[in-house]
């Protein structure tokens, strides 16, 4: 009660892209007390780019402008001179996938299994509208039903591998069919994707709007309180903060940590604790993994016609048979979900479907930006040897060069010691993959529906009251826009415009 | 008032799908007094399935299950057995689409028409989300100004292509891009579509679950008029029926004559008129003319790797250049609608998209099914030779059998005088065209769309009412599956089941 206290209209904690963008729209309409603190020595957040070899550019966090006809951020940057802004390319093109014995099943007359996802995603869709009260499952079991209920319109080739190809979802979510719930699992986009170049750009944008006396990083928080019509944030750093607001833009997966007691750096203690609404939605929620291993090679020696690529997980001959003699749905999930258990930790990298991006056609590095999931990315990020994380991916990495017309052996040359090359042999000189499961201040990549799970519960809990002294933002925190880049900005967008609305600033 | 009558409790005005489901319902559940009149001279309305050269087979009207995923007469045949229910082949796949002068424009990486379709539909049904009141405009005008409002993120040769590659939605429609609105254009397949072997099939299947008595074929409805509690019906041979009952299941396009005083031979005249609630929406909905024109060839040279071929209306190469250079978009909207005016007449084919089935491929039949739209069908609708078809459609077929890699010119061989031939070359054997919009008891095809229409409103109008004695049935009275078979017999088993439980029958 003795200790002394700084005073400011409204502190931001979390310096990604929606406190960032909060505190830049506090700073436009005329705020002259506001502090953003950020607990890592650096701005953006799950927004990171890195460079790679001989310069290379990479966003290791979100890197695409998703839902290009809606996305406020990125109309933003194209109301911008040119220079202003960061570029971006339109990358969405049908992908070619690919199996491990039976090569390319995209595009292919008699499999047809673009149409056949197609008709997968109506049919769950179905499931939901044709009773709101039916109970969620599984990505993994909707599909397994599907297969049943409709084996005698499929053939056996594609029982085979429509659930291989009907996993590229994993690849959006960042968690497994088999985590991933079916009720939450499509994704309508509104407009192509586009790829940016690179977001630290847009993140140095906006936070050259901002003093730089308004930041403070290195700074993670340990309390916030209530102490009558104020909201008392204490620092790790001891310091103590008087605020009328608080906008809290730290992840989901941490403010989860302040449901328990347990020790971590990164837990905030809340007093009085968070709101029962907000505890129950929390538990009504998840949060996802989606990693990244980017292999940089040499020089480009494979064809740059496909921008992007989906290896298949490699599919169970004898799935097609369980689902043909199936006698009840229930055993045939049973038996299948046995059938389909990951055995990765044994270097099994054909348990999971993989997302390649082929940054050779689209921007012209001879580079792939590989996109994974959970239970993956955890056990990647959790590698500590390049080679390592290379022998986990070769055999996919080999294959996906074949299918790109390439078929000389891979060369591994992580230690730069090979001369330039004479032939045209895949060369890889880097790897870098992300850590998101390892850092203490993110624990993962973005929110995610396990079946059962309700994310607009979250959303209404934690934006509900217009009136509350402590806020929150960030991508778990609006619907339009969900696990997006632009979601998180627009939700710092209105949380400053409640907060300078309160104080009369237009 | 002095006539005779003949009394029957419910009597079926239309022998299609719809009033032989009704009719058929109405038996089964014991009604004994029920009557099917049908203007034609056989049953099934627009099913009809026509034998062509050697015997082969093809539905010149509906021939394909939609919606598979809820298509309940589908569901209905797979119930049966193998040799009851009429054979079906699903023939879904992402289409082949070439250009007059581009050639290949489908899977194309540079060009990405697939993708930009797409976007295209999220930026039309984001206009009418975002303000239900939005004024609706022609499917044309909505592409121009997606084009205008979004070129700054188009290629050039984006602009030039995408507008043609759009209009494959008029071979569904059966209505061209300038007539069709944009707020009823989009359609949600629930399900594959399947191609039926053969319809007639089905038709024949339903009718005989009606003893013969039950039908009058060649008998057309003059006059539907209210006396008290009954209904009576007067027909073109001079019976008086008196019933309980009518469902009137005559095309939207007879129902349309009615509205007006001129003397037509399938024009049912309504005493007390037609409600003013069914005469506002039947103006305020169309009817399209989607046409079939069959070309069958002696045997398949051509390659068999694609069920389905669109061919592009030819492209303006000066409307790129229009779309980039427009200062405001209804001037663009000008400019673009005249660049754009149709030539038909003069034997101009690549003004309009043409959708072809390689049954080759589907079933093996060496034929094309070529889907045209309105104002196509009515003119060559209205050509009595094949010669003059063919010619008019050869540019075309020419190019299409080039793109399948068959390369030799196409031989005409109408009369069959040709010997056995010995090389490989295209030997087109007859020609089928359909009448629909030629025929007085259809009039084209089905339900469409123009701007401003609401096809709601007229299911509304046709069916609110649960106690009206005159009731209504078919493809333009229900909304989920309007326009489809499946649809039209859900409608009739609707009726059916209303007028049963009205008489305890369960």
């Amino acid at each position: 009660m003795a200790d002394s206290f700084i005073e400011v209209e409204t502190l931001v904690v979390g310096g990604g892209i929606s406190g960032l963008k909060a505190i830049s729209d506090l700073i436009k309409h005329g705020c002259t007390s506001c502090l953003l603190v950020e607990a890592r020595d650096r701005l953006g957040g799950r927004l990171h780019t890195v460079t790679g070899y001989q310069g290379r550019k990479y966003d290791l966090g979100a890197s695409w402008h998703h839902d290009t006809l809606v996305n406020g951020l990125f109309l933003e940057e194209l109301s911008l001179e040119k220079e202003e802004q960061a570029g971006y390319v339109f990358d969405d093109f049908l992908p070619l996938m690919f199996d491990k014995t039976r090569g390319r099943v995209d595009s292919d007359p008699e499999l047809t299994l673009e149409i056949l996802n197609e008709e997968l995603m109506r049919f769950l869709e179905l499931q939901f509208l044709e009773d709101v009260d039916a109970k969620d499952c599984s990505y993994f079991e909707m599909v397994v039903r599907y297969l049943f209920e409709r084996r005698d319109l499929l053939s056996d080739e594609q029982i085979q591998y429509l659930p291989q190809a009907s996993r590229f979802l994993e690849l959006w979510h960042g968690i497994d069919w088999k985590t991933q719930s079916s009720k939450f699992l499509e994704i309508v986009h509104q407009g192509r994707n586009a790829l940016v170049l690179h977001y630290d750009k847009i993140v140095k944008r906006i936070a050259r709007t901002i003093p730089q006396d308004n930041f403070r990083l290195n700074t993670s928080v340990n309390q916030i309180s209530r102490q009558g019509r104020n909201v008392l944030v204490k620092t790790a750093d001891g310091l103590l903060y008087k605020c009328d607001y608080v906008i809290v833009t730290v992840p989901q997966s941490i403010l989860e940590l302040s449901l328990h007691d347990k020790d971590e750096a990164a837990r905030i203690k809340f007093d009085p604790p968070l709101d029962s609404k907000i505890v129950r939605a929390l538990n009504k929620t998840h949060y996802g993994s989606l990693g990244k291993v980017i292999f940089e090679f040499e020089t480009c020696c494979w064809s740059k016609k496909f921008p992007k690529i989906v290896s298949l997980g490699q599919s169970n001959s004898s799935f097609a048979n369980s689902v043909r003699q199936a006698r009840d749905l229930n055993s045939l999930i049973h038996t299948l979900g046995h059938d389909t258990k990951y055995n990765y930790k044994n270097g099994q990298a054909w348990d999971f479907p993989l997302f390649f991006v082929n940054l050779a056609k689209t921007t012209g590095v001879p580079s792939f930006v590989m996109l994974m999931q959970e239970p993956l990315t955890a056990y990647i990020e959790s590698l500590d040897d390049p080679v390592k994380v290379f022998e986990f991916f070769e055999p996919i990495l080999k294959r996906l060069l074949e299918e790109l017309s390439c078929t000389k052996a891979i060369e591994l040359d992580l230690e730069g010691v090979r001369p330039e090359k004479a032939d045209d042999s895949p060369v890889l000189k880097n790897i870098i993959w992300t850590r998101w499961t390892r850092e203490v201040y993110s624990r993962g990549a973005y929110s995610a529906c396990f079946p059962g799970d309700d994310p607009l519960d979250l959303v209404i809990a934690l934006t509900s009251d217009e009136h509350a002294r402590v806020r929150f933002a960030g991508e778990h925190t609006i619907m339009d826009g969900a696990g997006c880049v632009y979601g998180a900005w627009e939700s710092g967008k209105r949380e400053a415009a409640i907060i300078n609305k309160a104080f009369g600033r237009v």
